[in-house]
């Protein structure tokens, strides 16, 4: 990996930062001093919604939040990938509060996270969600959002994009906006601890993935090498340990995501992540397993980091599931051509303008065939 | 240097971060772009503020600036460290225009960008500099403010401090306050590229110090570890290429001083900062090269980092002032102690509640012999 800028005089864009971040072991206790910090110019605003990932029905946790009387607590069920129409649903009851919403809570991993970003978007601009699935097309501030993230990888806490699937249009893409960024984090180690293992490897893959991608890329500049680089230190550094879970990998792994996230501001993800959708559209899963999934064959591609990644899946003891795309019929190899080979913008970065010329349906096909 | 987190329990507060920051080669063309993304609620505010280091006096980066007649143009002279009164003098013919001012744009090196934050901070609040010298004293947001460095190493473009001396009261102590970061940034390393040598090289080392003095502290957690590790990274890579000063070298510098920034947010300096402030106080020295000389006599405290620093002034051929402190009457060892020992905080992160034993009167007047 050459870690100098190939091409850094591709015009530049501003890139955007959660503007505060209370980081540490415990930190999740301060939440209640962070809802303080919001600025509350207007009386009616009373209320806090809290979009709290479905793990946590019933859990200790939500025992600990500040929760009020006039408060509005959502379990999200994250059981598959945010989808626009879920979200509209969730904002639906929501709009007639608006004006009483001070700040909405999200705590869970990505998808948690992003459709806490979504639904925050989506109380201060009229419309549905895929009425805002691009770049820039959120004209108004959302409501102040707080992130927890419970998970450590997807990089949704620092990022300013909240991806969602259209199941009309099969379209999956995020609200790209500076309003999409968190205005306050808390990131606590210890919310982290109790994770099942492989959930944990799978999730802490995709900062991995995306950061190999970024500093394999052409669209690039020295921050986000930078935090590319920062954040895989931290993923080999947590993934050559033993307990990937102790406290110092725990903590060390939160910020390789917030870092991830950053990264992506400035650069672009490369191969993995559109085969990685084409798994996640046209089989539906997951978003950081898909990755996995794709990671464990891309040899010919990143072969040192694919290497390495395989180093870590025999050290953990993880298994993938295998066999995913074999014996399909054509239709189905066409879809999931269609449906990686659309992402153009990180194919580019990955491959250069004439991607396509590689990336031919009978190539991508067998890429398919090795997983 | 051992990057695990020896006490991560001590309580957590919040970090603040630069919300935007445009970063890339001729990023400094698109202001105009930048100065149109202030929120402007009211037609009044027309004005921008400029803050220029003096030394862009009749240079041709001003020619390219978009300033508009109603702007106001300020150069500010560096050649000494901000000065309380010297920032009073500045605001005082501000303050009839104050509602006018839409934006303050800061150009320049630490001086300059710290200036320029105290000035934003005093348009929007009563009474002097001096009255917020501290912690959280500042009550209103300042006005919207864009730094844009044109040295590398400070790290104030993302710091929450701007650093000042009230020359009546000796104190030198900084306006901490989240409204002391700046809205955006313009980081374009295209600034940085004729800056004087022995300069370029003195503040680069600012970063340097002030993350190996993080490192070695005792109030560390893993986020600010890894903008410190980064950033120094980032500078070994740097010191130890030929051209110091070519394309990439002057944009990784610009990444780690601005990741140096982030890391101080998160962590104290140590030893070389406070006894490196005494020199300030007591001979006007600056503040970069005050730190280098400091550290060229660390061996006993960071012997590592000592001996990496002895190399890079040896392969990059600079000189320091030498002998400074020596045979000085005993009043000045004094003054200088007097003014090193004040600072608690991080003379508790390098040594530990008792710092008093060990930085004796004798001692610290042995360790300014050395230099």
């Amino acid at each position: 990996m050459n870690l100098k800028s190939k091409n850094h005089h591709l015009g530049c864009s501003n890139s955007y930062n959660v503007p505060r971040y209370l980081f540490g072991f415990g930190s999740f206790a301060q939440l209640d001093e962070m809802l303080k910090l919001v600025p509350n110019e207007n009386s009616k605003k009373m209320r806090v919604v809290y979009c709290i990932d479905h793990f946590f029905k019933g859990h200790e946790r939500i025992k600990q939040l500040p929760i009020e009387p006039a408060d509005i607590v959502l379990f999200i069920d994250t059981t598959d990938e945010p989808k626009t129409d879920q979200i509209d649903s969730l904002v639906k009851p929501l709009r007639e509060f608006s004006s009483e919403i001070k700040a909405i809570v999200g705590m869970g991993g990505g998808a948690t996270l992003d459709t806490t970003k979504a639904i925050s978007n989506l109380l201060t601009n009229p419309g549905n969600a895929s009425d805002y699935q691009g770049w820039d097309l959120v004209k108004n501030p959302g409501i102040y959002k707080i992130g927890i993230p419970t998970l450590s990888g997807t990089g949704s806490e620092s990022s300013k994009t909240c991806v969602m699937t259209n199941k009309n249009t099969g379209v999956k893409l995020g609200m790209n906006s500076p309003y999409s960024v968190f205005d306050q984090l808390i990131l606590d180690p210890d919310l982290t601890k109790t994770v099942p293992r492989e959930q944990y490897f799978y999730t802490a893959m995709d900062t991995y993935v995306h950061c190999v991608e970024s500093l394999a890329g052409r669209h690039r500049n020295a921050i986000g090498d930078a935090f590319s680089h920062q954040a895989l230190l931290l993923c080999q550094s947590v993934f050559s340990q033993k307990d990937i879970q102790g406290d110092q990998a725990r903590a060390d792994l939160m910020v390789a995501s917030y870092l991830g996230g950053c990264a992506i501001a400035n650069s672009f993800v490369g191969l993995v992540h559109p085969l990685s959708a084409g798994l996640s559209v046209v089989f539906g899963m997951h978003h950081c397993v898909a990755n996995c999934v794709v990671m464990n064959v891309m040899q010919e591609f990143y072969p040192r980091e694919t290497d390495q990644f395989h180093r870590y899946l025999d050290q953990q003891n993880i298994s993938l599931p295998t066999g995913v795309a074999r014996g399909l019929e054509p239709s189905l190899f066409e879809a999931l051509y269609q449906s990686s080979i659309v992402h153009e913008k990180p194919l580019k970065n990955a491959l250069g303008e004439d991607f396509k010329k590689i990336l031919t349906l009978e190539k991508v096909s067998r890429i398919y065939e090795l997983m």
